[in-house]
């Protein structure tokens, strides 16, 4: 709450609450910023697992970072709805999504935004700026899922169709789409559409953990893709997924999940401190430790702390024992 | 409670607890000396007035803290006894004295640990190695005063003579040092007594507010001084004090209330980080930080912060407010 005014350097101390939490790569692409900038910059994880506190607990340990003199926390699965009714204000991104990833103290307000969605939607302008938008299918509708689905429609896309293992779940997000959005800019199918769906689509969002160490794989069959369709990938961990690897040999073009991951990051770090952070050089570092991080979690390497938990990323709120269903089995 | 394993910097979140503590120079202290040994350290001022929050709630917020990946806290008035019963453990300093201003958590146990004890005697020991310490006066009995005549007490002092404008509060101290260090090692006397109990003395111990800008003057007359004294001083901000001026200029020994700021940092910064903090660098750090308080607090400079409190050091739990009264008036 009150900040050191006798050392010249600005600091900050920020934190992530959620669960399984301990392999999150925020905190090093935090510091590694801050470093950067010659900021004092702290980040804290702080997982309701090893607390032993139900996800309840969030709005405690909210007001707790509050009076301990926190300038923000980010949050994450399973936290980022239940954290809602314990802030005093939403950003639009955040209010429209329901989810808030990110929470700014301000002047003894808690203010509540999604650099989830926001990330994704600076990743995919950056790195697919010109690819077609008219029909986008999205693979996934868990937190992740729902998070990107608001970026590419904020982006313009003319309609996405969700398609979900869990039917009442991709259902449920194709409604609060269409309600934000429009009617029929959202819709849902089932996995058994799949062939059909994207025959007819411009491209592809990936949002379940298909393709992680743990979940290794395809999440549908290579001979869906062509030339010219173009994939986009939230997994992260490792960068270069099977699905991308297959579709770049097919000549789709891809954008990986490290994008995304780096600009929530981008996002997070310049709500928190108001300054602009270097997006190359974040980028370059989620590349490098999600690298890392992958090695140490397929067991070829035993970097400390990277392998002791769900190598998920928390920056997407896709934790795998929440969202495993919802990777798409087809009919054989 | 999670550290960042993914950084190859060592990083620290500390923080002080106490009642108006904005101008405490404990986060510049510390911070310097954490950037000199290249680690992330970041130390937050938590003031239960700013919070609104009674002193009692000193347990509350140190369970938060905990929860929160702080690694440990100092603890300033008025909250250094009640912070006990929400202890693990107390290191023998704290556990004699019955007031703890550090707490480390240490997997998972708060441990209390009394810097102000340890500090002075250290101060004391590197400025006044030599001194005559058969019989040593002590004007002070509150917080400040506990603690260093327990230090002094502890250093080897024959008998140690304390004396208080509350006659309850001196009896009351100088009963619990004899309790702890043996029959007759302390006693208590009344203000009017001064002059004959220094004119017997190796030298005095200052632990009043007077002296510090807001408190300007001598704690009792310059008659009183004789070369060969030696005059120790708990008062820090200014460094240079009426008494120690006075004092040097009859040719007394003295020692500054710098000395105990900077050792029980030191002591502090060692047990929150297990290295060895550079004492020397912190003993000039604190000179200068303290002399552009002051500066800033007799409306000579006008320092970020600086002069909106009471500019006493947190170090010593020396509020104004509380140990005002204890300032020796002399009969005319």
């Amino acid at each position: 709450m009150t900040k050191d005014s006798k050392d010249s350097k600005d600091s900050y101390l920020v934190g992530l609450i959620g669960s399984g939490i301990g392999p999150s790569l925020s905190p090093a692409l935090h510091e590694r910023e801050a470093d950067r900038q010659g900021l004092r910059y702290l980040y804290r994880l702080i997982d309701i697992d090893t607390l032993g506190a139900p996800p309840e607990a969030v709005g405690e340990l909210l007001r707790a970072a509050r009076d301990l003199g926190f300038d923000g926390l980010n949050i994450t699965h399973p936290c980022k709805q239940l954290v809602i009714p314990h802030l005093d204000a939403l950003a639009p991104q955040a209010e429209a999504l329901g989810a808030v990833n990110t929470v700014v103290f301000e002047d003894g307000r808690a203010v509540g935004h999604n650099t989830d969605v926001t990330g994704f939607a600076a990743s995919f302008a950056r790195g697919l700026p010109d690819v077609a938008l008219e029909r986008v299918v999205q693979l996934g509708a868990g937190g992740a899922g729902a998070a990107v689905a608001h970026a590419t429609l904020t982006l313009g896309a003319g309609r996405v169709t969700v398609v979900d293992a869990l039917p009442e779940r991709s259902a449920a997000l194709a409604d609060s789409l269409d309600r934000h959005f429009g009617p029929g800019r959202a819709v849902s199918a089932t996995p058994d559409r799949l062939p059909d769906l994207l025959a007819r689509a411009d491209g592809v969002v990936h949002a379940t953990p298909t393709g992680m160490a743990a979940h290794p794989g395809l999440p549908f069959p290579a001979a869906l893709l062509r030339p010219g369709f173009w994939v986009a990938e939230v997994v992260y961990r490792p960068v270069d997924t099977e699905l991308l690897r297959t579709a770049r040999a097919l000549g789709c073009q891809t954008l990986d999940g490290a994008g995304m991951a780096a600009f929530q990051a981008v996002d997070a770090f310049r709500l928190f401190t108001g300054r602009e952070p270097d997006s190359a050089r974040m980028l370059a570092d989620i590349a490098e430790l999600a690298g890392a991080g992958a090695d140490a979690l397929s067991g070829a390497g035993a970097g400390a702390g990277a392998g002791s938990g769900p190598g998920v990323g928390v920056a997407i709120g896709a934790n795998p024992a929440a969202v495993r269903t919802a990777s798409v089995r087809l009919p054989k």
